[in-house]
């Protein structure tokens, strides 16, 4: 278990880049490290700054942190401006910084919440959703947990289901005409003792699950994995010039692969699924996914009996 | 068009590694300058040297190449060693020739055929398969082609139906308890004017089509996207510094990655609905996939009237 | 001859991690795009996000850009903490904001000026640093120039003389024992017209320019090059779908090759020559190098006469 | 100790595209899994795919191999076609099957032997060289080795001194008109247990020292790097689902990137100063280095007394 000092106790993690036209804060030193030194924070396009600088100021402030001189946050974003008047950069420090110290354990709140409050996804209201799979213990039993802040267009497909057809919701003009502002940022958490290049790995699968949910990772998208292992942490300062790790074999990485595809295609869903109807900037709506009219179409297709 | 001479009238080209476990011929040249020279050639895991020896001795002997002292030869592979005597290598250089000079236009066969002979996919047997999609005219008109050899385990989904789950069949064996050998070569032919650039992007969106059929990259997986366009040429030698292009901007690919997702999808089911039950090495038999049984399947999830 | 309104019109532009330990804000949509779309903006560490609001800020505000909702901001930055007091995070959005403003063309200001006033580059005062290369007519007439920000250690080399070790300067605290906070960040435009694949290699060969001052990339470095072309610009809103471009050929790139080597190399030592001792946070005195005992070491190796 | 069978044990491996104008074998395999699984055969050219072919075959009939179905060889080149009549291909599987069997511990040939028997480079006979450095117990105690095959142009500099200037030797015909066939191989072996990701590392540092003698990775060069460690195997086959690694620290491989670099540009300066003038194809001859020559340069600038 981890204490909380995530700097002095690092994550061993890798970045995916499904599509990089996005605003994501802090690649390259994973890519050069694998590791990550900060909580990740998800919020919009124009205030990805303002959430990093919140995070550099949480991070230098942690106790044991008196001299940290170099930090590199990890910022998420998607383009929440058809809902929300972006431009104004309504996020402050001290949001980050509160949502930072009122974090806790437990189930994590889904739909409209936080960066997921005014996003759109296939046409409906996205938002943030999450998922997990458990390995069968044959197979090692470890979790792969996936949370997801959808805002990309494309034709809605639930479990192979066209309901974005059948619900004659084309979400052509983000994704076709123009590309749009679509995006979708996946974090991905696992038990499994994976090193930074089979996260990389790992991160990679889980676009195959934004896919079979009718994601394109349109030219406008900023599609981004992130994957953590808390399987064991990487000491900041360290007596010893080595790390003495037990991680698993590439052999035993393929059901992790599959749990990843799984769980964020079911995340993207539920991300939609408990989204709401929701108002905003200028008075645009975005409707909710009509949940009843989905299981009528998932019985018509034989997978709700 | 093009007069046959691909090392004089370079083709502009990227390569994507969905995963790398694989033996493919010639990947950096075509990353560090955008382009491959010769033909491509598909064969078996072990032989990969063998069809890019001909491929050298072939492009050495084309007219206009007789001073040619440097080619990079462009070979995937996927293993067929189940219904294959494999460790025979029994692909010699001068099949490869022939193929080369006889290949032609027009409709590419499918199944069982080539380097799909002895592929098995989803537990039953692969192949060779192809597909297309030709975009509508204020999308700029293009068509985007796709072959793929197929060789990979997972559970079958055929446009979302579980048809791998209907029919009881669960290649895990190869995927998950130890990856085994499956993989996919996917070559992706595009007449839109794109660069190496967006041909990358073009190639990591096939991944998402192989995805939707259940494939899951599995770690013992060679799953390589080749794609290529045919809208202009590089010549080997010019008087001129400079090559005139006029490319497809930026925001205008989004509608060819949705092509490639959806060809290459069916691409793979094609392969696997053109190939037939092949009884091979040490008398391993696979299947084909049961046609009339996945119609029927179909039915049940609404997919087929 | 560009307006001012990079939004608008969009350069293009390459990003390579030499070493990725560092904050540099911007990476992925570079890599995705092929271009950058504001300004570059250099600082310190713990400042990379102050920078980057300004710049959007900035953006947002210039004329033609009322409906910009996504900007990506670049940013780069080295640790600046052993002169200053890096932890109190001293520069503000205003300051940025006024450089961009009276930003202008004409000799560059080196030395201790903007983010190099606190560098430190092989033990002695580092800071900002320009040089360019003008090839030959026969060879295109290119021009290419560099301006470095220096903070990084090691064994100073001019021109191939070990200066470092004649004057008994080892920065071996930073770069061996721990690797400390060293980091380089170059900046490379030339006029050639070369599309983002071709500026990446060209971004790469500067980090020998680096390398032949004694740069050894350690591990605490942030090295990074943000290479782009002055030939041409990529319009945000294109009635066209097309961009008609007159590129470089791949055969014809070497010499810039080598001249952005040279470049590099001589702007990293005019980075220490152009530099005053400075004394800063907590009394830390960084002593310039000393030019007249440099002189003095020259004549000894024979390369001044 | 590694007991011969690279297939059974394979070794943590990174190989770093410096240019990637070559046709090295086996570069996505080695990216995916992070090891190599057979030894590493140069050669020419026209020639990687019969040096394939023959580690393919003698993998095959390795002892303990019998069942291996699955084989990624790794051949790195240069093209030698001024000195050896490349189109020939006169190299043959039995040569490197009888390379491979009589391979040895022990100090190693440099100059003109094996792939560097017709090798030009800085426009002098180039070859084979060897170098290597180890750390002070302090640092590790760790050894880096490197073996090089030199065939790349450019204006050769030997510590800093302008050789090639001096002797009025510049190497332009291939670098800067047309960056012909120029390539540089370099294979970098370290004690030190590092993993994929900090190879990766190790190699890219090693093109610094390329650059030190004069190299600028020329457009027509395939420059790369393969980087291995020895302190520890990866077995192909393993009852446990885990490697149980003790691996060096990120902290701590500062002091290995500048062993890299010095032993790598002094592996390039023997295989100049080992090789032999040659006579070869068509009756083109190439001079050996001037040892004495280069000796009065060195003098000259103060580095030889």
């Amino acid at each position: 278990p981890h204490d909380g000092n995530v700097f002095q106790q690092k994550i061993p993690a890798a970045i995916e880049l499904g599509n990089g036209f996005g605003k994501l804060a802090g690649y390259s030193q994973v890519a050069e490290l694998g590791n990550i030194e900060t909580p990740i924070v998800l919020t919009n396009t124009l205030n990805v700054s303002t959430a990093a600088a919140a995070l550099v100021d949480w991070t230098l402030t942690q106790k044991g942190n008196e001299n940290v001189r170099s930090v590199n946050p990890i910022v998420g974003e998607t383009n929440d401006s058809y809902l929300n008047d972006i431009r104004g950069r309504h996020v402050k420090q001290a949001h980050v910084i509160k949502a930072l110290q009122t974090a806790s354990s437990g189930s994590v709140e889904e739909g409209n919440v936080g960066a997921g409050t005014g996003t759109v996804c296939f046409g409906w209201k996205g938002g943030i959703g999450t998922s997990s799979r458990k390995l069968p213990a044959l197979l090692g039993g470890y979790t792969v947990g996936v949370l997801v802040q959808t805002n990309f267009g494309g034709v809605l497909e639930v479990a192979g289901v066209p309901v974005g057809v059948e619900l004659g919701k084309y979400s052509f003009k983000e994704t076709l005409d123009k590309s749009g502002d679509g995006s979708c940022m996946i974090v991905v958490a696992t038990d499994a003792p994976l090193d930074a290049r089979n996260l990389k790995r790992l991160a990679t699968r889980a676009l195959i699950g934004l896919g079979k949910t009718g994601g394109i990772m349109a030219n406008g998208s900023g599609d981004y994995v992130i994957a953590f292992s808390t399987a064991y942490t990487i000491p900041h300062d360290s007596k010893s010039k080595f790390e003495e790790q037990k991680l698993l074999r590439n052999d035993d990485t393929s059901p992790l692969f599959l749990a990843v595809i799984e769980a964020t295609e079911e995340a993207i869903l539920n991300s939609l699924l408990m989204a709401k109807t929701t108002k905003g900037y200028q008075g645009h709506t975005v409707e909710a996914l009509p949940v009843q009219k989905v299981v009528e179409i998932m019985k018509k297709y034989g997978k709700v009996k």
